[in-house]
C-alpha cells in the first residue's frame, strides 16, 4: 500500500489547525526557523510576537478568545524567556501549546557546546524546568512515536486545559509520517464519570436544593476554563437563582440577566454584596479557584457546611468529597433532572453601572476610580472584550456591571504585571479571525504598561483595533496600597505616552491617541461614535491622582500588606 | 555581653555593598517591598527596571564592570521573567546574586494558594528552576543560619564567577542578627592549588615555550571572567608572544600593543589570522570557552598536541590535564619562573583600522558592514566600553581593532537577543558609579531592539548617557543569513525610532536623536566633537542594506544552516 507522506512539521501544525488555531505566536530562532517554513502549508499563518515572555501572554489571550493556542520558541533563551508567561497560564489553566525548536539530534547526543546552552552539554535541563509548568511534555525525537506524540500531549492541553511542551529538533521538522494519520481526528472528549456516583451526587446536590431557602450561583476561573458556561447559564435561567462571580470568574455570567447579584471578594466584596453570600443557605461554587486576590485575602467566609463545589476533576458536596466526578457532566443531569418547581428563590438587589452617590454630587472635574469604573459600564457594550491589568484595574472592574455576553480577561492568580499588553494583543487577534465585530479594550496602568509595551507594535502591524486606556497615575499604585505609599522604588520614570503609536509605526490614519485629565473630558470621548466604533487601534492616556484606587484594592491591600508584615 | 543587632537585610545589602556593589537592579513587588526600604542603610540605591528580564540583563551588564552585581526580583513572576537573563549569566560565567523576595514562611507551611504561585501550593518549584542555572542556592528561612548562608552564597558567587539564588521571606528581612559579623570581611581568595602539582605544571609548559619556535597566545572569555588579565596582560609584555582573541574574549588584551594578532574563529577568521594561529607550533590558550559562535562553529584547527589550557578549575597540557589546578596561580608562577631570553619570538602580521581596498575605492554611499566596523574602531577612544548585539554586530566588530582598555560585551555563547540594550544599562550605570569618563557604546539591531527596547527609559531615568547605534536593517539579518532570507518570519514592524528618546522622557536638552544613511554623514557625525564626546544619551539610526552581513557571520551561518539542517 502505498500512502502519502506528511512532514512531522506539517502533521503538528494541521492538528493545531483542527484545534482551531490559525495564527501562531512566537519568536523566530534559529533552531525553529526550517519549522516556521512550513507554517502556511497548515493553513496556519505566523505573528511575530517583539519577544518571548510578550508572546506568551498574548497566546494565553487569544487562547481565552478561541479556546487553545500555539507558542513557538526557540531553545534555552527563547523558551526561557517565555517561561514567566507560560507559568501563568499553567496556574490560571489556559491551553497553550509551546512548541520548542530544539538543537540537531546529533548535536545533544554528542553535547556541542551550542549557542543557546548553557554551556555544559546539558540539553535537558530546559525541559526539565518547563515540566514544572505543563501538564505534558514530549520530545520529537523518534519519527515513529512523532504522531502519537503529538496526539498525546495535544489532547492533554485541551481536557486539562493547561500549557503543555513539545520540543522539535531541527532534524525531526521534515522526517515524514503517513498523511493517513490526520483523517483520526483528536479525541478531545473528556472521560465519562462513573455513572453511579455521578447519579448519587445529583441526587443529593438537587436535595440540597430543593431544602434550601435561600441559594445562590457563584461562578468561578474554572467554569469558564473547563468549558461548562452553557451549563452554567442555562443553570441560571432556569432556576432564577441570584448568581455570583469572583473576580476571576467575571464575565462568567450574563451581568445583565435579573438574577445577577455582584462579585464575591470575601471581606473586599461590596458590602451588600458580601453580606448575600455569607448569608445564604446554600452556595453552588462552580469552578472555584480560590486563591488570595480571588478570595479577597482568604476571607471567604462561606463555610463548607453550605458549599456544594464543582470542579473539573471532583465534586464536594459539604463535607464529602467525589473524586474523578467532572461537573459537566453533572451539571447536564442536574438541568436534565431538576424539578424545577421546587426551588425556593429569594431575591437579590439589583446592581446597575450606577455612579455612586457621593461622586454624582461630587463638583470635582478629577477622574477617580469611583467615577470611573461604573462610567466605563455605562460605556460598555455587548460582546466587548475588557482586559484588565493587575493593578487599580483588575479591582476596579469589580464596580462595572458588563452588559451581555462580554469577556472579561485579567490574571488575577499568577498577578504577572505587564501580561494583559500581550493579552490584548493576542485576543484582538482572535477576535479578528473569529469575531471581527467585538471590540476589544484594554485598561492598563502605567506602571505595569512598561513592561511589555513594544507588543503595542505587534497590535499596529497585524491590523488590530484595540482601544487601550492607560491609566496615568504616576507608578505602581497597587504596590503603594501593599507597601511603600510613598517610596521612590514604586515610582517610575514618566513617559510621553502619546508618542507610542507613532514610534511603533502608527499613523494619523491607521491611530488615534488621547489624553483625558478630567470627567467631561471622559464624557465627550465615550459620546464620541467615532472613537467608540474602534474603527482604529486607539490608545486613550487617562490622568489619576497617584495615591487613588478602587475600593476593593484599598481593602486587599490592608489584608496582603498584613498577611506579609506577619512576624 | 550586649551586642549591637542588624536585621538579616541589612545584613545581606551591606554585605553587597563590601564586595562593590551600588545600584541595585530589579522590579518591585509586594513580596520584596520591606526589602526594598533597606537599601540605603546599607549604602546601596535602587534601579527601577522596567522588567525583569531586562533587569537580569542589566545586573549582567553591571557585573561585567564592576565583578559583581545583585538582583532583586518578586517571587515567581518577577523571578521566572528574569530566569532567561539568569541563565545567561550562568553560561557566561557573570556573578550576578539574584534575591527573590518570597512569601511569608507561615504561609509557605501552610501552602497557602497565594496570588504569584501555581495554584498547587508548592513553594519550592520556582527555587528548583533556578538550582539549574546557579551555583549556589539558600531560602534564608532561618535567622541563626542566615549570616552564615549569606556570606556562603556570595562567596560561591564571587570566586565562582556565576549566579546564586537567595530566597528572602517578607517575615525574614527584620529578624535580627549580631551586627559584629559584618566585621569579619568575606572571604574571596580561591583554595590554593597543590604546590606540587603547581610546580609541575609550570615546568611543563616552561619547556614547551622554550621549545617552541613559534608560540601564539590565544585569549578567551573566562579570562576575563575569572580575572586573570593582570596576568596575562603582564604574560604579553614580558614574552611579546603574538596575541588573539577569540570573539569572547575580545577586549581581554591591549590590542594596540604591537603582538596583536586579531581575533580567532576558527574558519570564520579573517584567513591571514586562522593560518597563523592554526599553524602555530603551541598555543597557550587561556580562559577558553569553545562554543559554536566562539569557535566558528567548532571550527577550530588547534589540536590538542600543540595546546595549553589555562582554566578556572583545571589546566590541560597536550594530552594531560590537571584537575583542580587554578590557571591564576599557575600564571603567576609561570611569570616569576620563565626565563624570557629562552623564548623564541616569530612576528604575526599587524592589524590595524583599516577600510578594505575595495571599500576604499568604491563610490558607493551605502554603509555596508565592510567600511562600517574598521571606521568604527577609528572612532573608538581608549577606555570606552563597547558593547554588540548578538546578530550582525558581535560578528562585526571582530574586523575593529580596539583602542586601549575597551571593554568588550557580548553575549556570544548565551546569545539572547535583546540581551545588549538591558547590559548597557548596567554596564553605564556600573561606568557612571566608578568610570564617569568612559564611553559607553552599543552596536544592536532594530529587531533586537525590539525585544527590550524600554531599558532605555532606565538611562533617562538616571541620567545614563550612552551612545546607541541602532543599525535599522529592516528585521533580523543574523536569522535570514541561516536560513530564510526573504522569509517574512525575519521581517518585523518598522519602528520611527527617532521617536524613541521622547517617548522615554527625553528631552532635547538631554537626549539627541540622528539618522545616517550615508557614509558621508557617519563621517560627519563621527567627527562632531559634541556627539563624540557623550554629552547626553545619543542615539544613531544607520541605514544598512537588509541582506548585507559582516565577513565572520556570513561564514558562520553557513556553517551553523548545514549543522541544523542535517539529516
Amino acid at each position: 500500500m502505498s500512502s502519502e507522506k506528511v512532514s512531522v512539521g506539517v502533521y503538528l501544525f494541521k492538528r493545531l489547525y483542527e484545534l482551531g488555531v490559525r495564527g501562531v505566536h512566537g519568536v523566530p530562532g534559529d533552531f525553529n526557523l526550517t519549522a516556521l517554513d512550513l507554517l502556511p502549508e497548515a493553513g496556519l499563518y505566523w505573528v511575530g510576537n517583539c519577544n518571548e515572555l510578550n508572546a506568551a501572554y498574548a497566546s494565553d489571550g487569544y487562547a481565552r478568545i478561541k479556546g487553545i493556542s500555539a507558542l513557538i520558541t526557540t531553545f534555552g533563551v527563547g523558551e526561557l524567556s517565555a517561561l514567566a508567561g507560560v507559568a501563568g497560564s499553567f496556574s490560571e489553566h489556559v491551553p497553550v501549546v509551546h512548541i520548542v525548536g530544539i538543537p540537531h539530534t546529533s548535536a545533544q547526543k554528542n553535547g556541542l557546546l551550542l549557542h543557546h546552552t548553557l554551556g555544559n552539554g546539558d540539553f535537558k535541563v530546559f525541559e526539565k524546568m518547563s515540566e514544572h509548568v505543563s501538564v505534558a511534555q514530549t520530545i520529537l525525537d523518534n519519527p515513529i512515536k512523532a504522531a502519537s506524540e503529538i496526539d498525546r500531549v495535544l489532547q492533554a492541553c485541551w481536557i486539562k486545559a493547561r500549557p503543555v511542551y513539545i520540543g522539535l529538533p531541527t532534524d525531526m521538522v521534515f522526517k515524514e509520517l503517513d498523511a493517513e494519520l490526520l483523517k483520526t481526528p483528536l479525541d478531545l472528549t473528556i472521560p465519562p464519570n462513573n455513572q453511579d456516583t455521578e447519579d448519587e451526587v445529583v441526587l443529593e446536590i438537587s436535595q440540597l436544593i430543593y431544602n434550601s431557602k435561600n441559594t445562590v450561583i457563584l461562578a468561578d476561573a474554572c467554569a469558564i476554563r473547563h468549558r461548562v458556561l452553557d451549563e452554567l447559564h442555562e443553570l441560571i435561567d432556569k432556576t432564577r437563582l441570584p448568581a455570583f462571580v469572583s473576580p476571576m470568574g467575571k464575565g462568567a455570567i450574563n451581568e445583565e440577566s435579573t438574577p445577577f447579584g455582584g462579585v464575591y471578594v470575601g471581606d473586599a466584596s461590596r458590602e451588600d454584596v458580601r453580606q448575600r453570600v455569607d448569608d445564604a443557605e446554600l452556595i453552588l461554587y462552580i469552578g472555584g479557584l480560590q486563591s488570595d486576590f480571588n478570595s479577597g485575602g482568604f476571607t471567604y467566609h462561606i463555610s463548607k457546611k453550605n458549599t456544594v463545589e464543582f470542579h473539573s476533576d471532583h465534586i464536594k458536596i459539604r463535607y464529602a468529597e467525589f473524586p474523578g466526578i467532572e461537573m459537566g457532566s453533572v451539571l447536564r443531569k442536574l438541568l436534565d433532572t431538576l424539578d424545577y418547581s421546587k426551588i425556593q428563590e429569594h431575591p437579590t438587589a439589583d446592581l446597575s453601572n450606577t455612579i455612586p452617590k457621593r461622586e454624582r454630587e461630587s463638583l470635582s472635574e478629577v477622574i477617580n476610580h469611583a467615577w470611573f469604573w461604573p462610567r466605563v459600564g455605562q460605556w460598555l457594550r455587548e460582546g466587548d472584550v475588557v482586559i484588565t491589568e493587575t493593578g487599580t484595574s483588575s479591582f476596579g472592574i469589580f464596580e462595572t456591571r458588563f452588559p451581555k455576553d462580554v469577556t472579561a480577561i485579567s490574571q488575577v492568580l499568577w498577578g504577572s504585571i505587564g501580561y494583559s499588553v500581550g493579552a490584548l494583543q493576542g485576543a484582538a487577534l482572535a477576535c479578528k479571525e473569529s469575531f471581527p465585530d467585538r471590540r476589544v479594550i484594554l485598561f492598563v496602568g502605567d506602571g505595569s504598561l512598561q513592561l511589555t509595551v513594544q507588543e503595542i507594535s505587534t497590535m499596529i502591524r497585524h491590523g488590530l483595533k484595540p482601544i487601550i486606556f492607560v491609566l496615568n497615575n504616576g507608578g505602581y499604585t497597587i504596590e503603594r496600597i501593599i507597601h511603600g505609599m510613598e517610596a521612590n522604588y514604586n515610582d517610575i520614570q514618566p513617559w510621553n505616552h502619546t508618542e507610542i503609536l507613532r514610534l511603533f509605526g502608527g499613523s494619523p490614519e491607521n491611530s488615534s491617541s488621547y489624553q483625558v485629565k478630567t470627567k467631561s473630558q471622559v464624557e465627550d470621548l465615550f459620546r464620541d461614535q467615532t472613537f467608540s466604533s474602534a474603527p482604529k487601534i486607539q490608545l486613550v492616556e487617562v490622568f489619576m491622582p497617584w495615591q487613588d484606587a478602587p475600593r476593593a484594592l484599598l481593602k486587599i491591600g490592608q489584608i496582603t500588606a498584613a498577611m506579609n508584615a506577619k512576624v
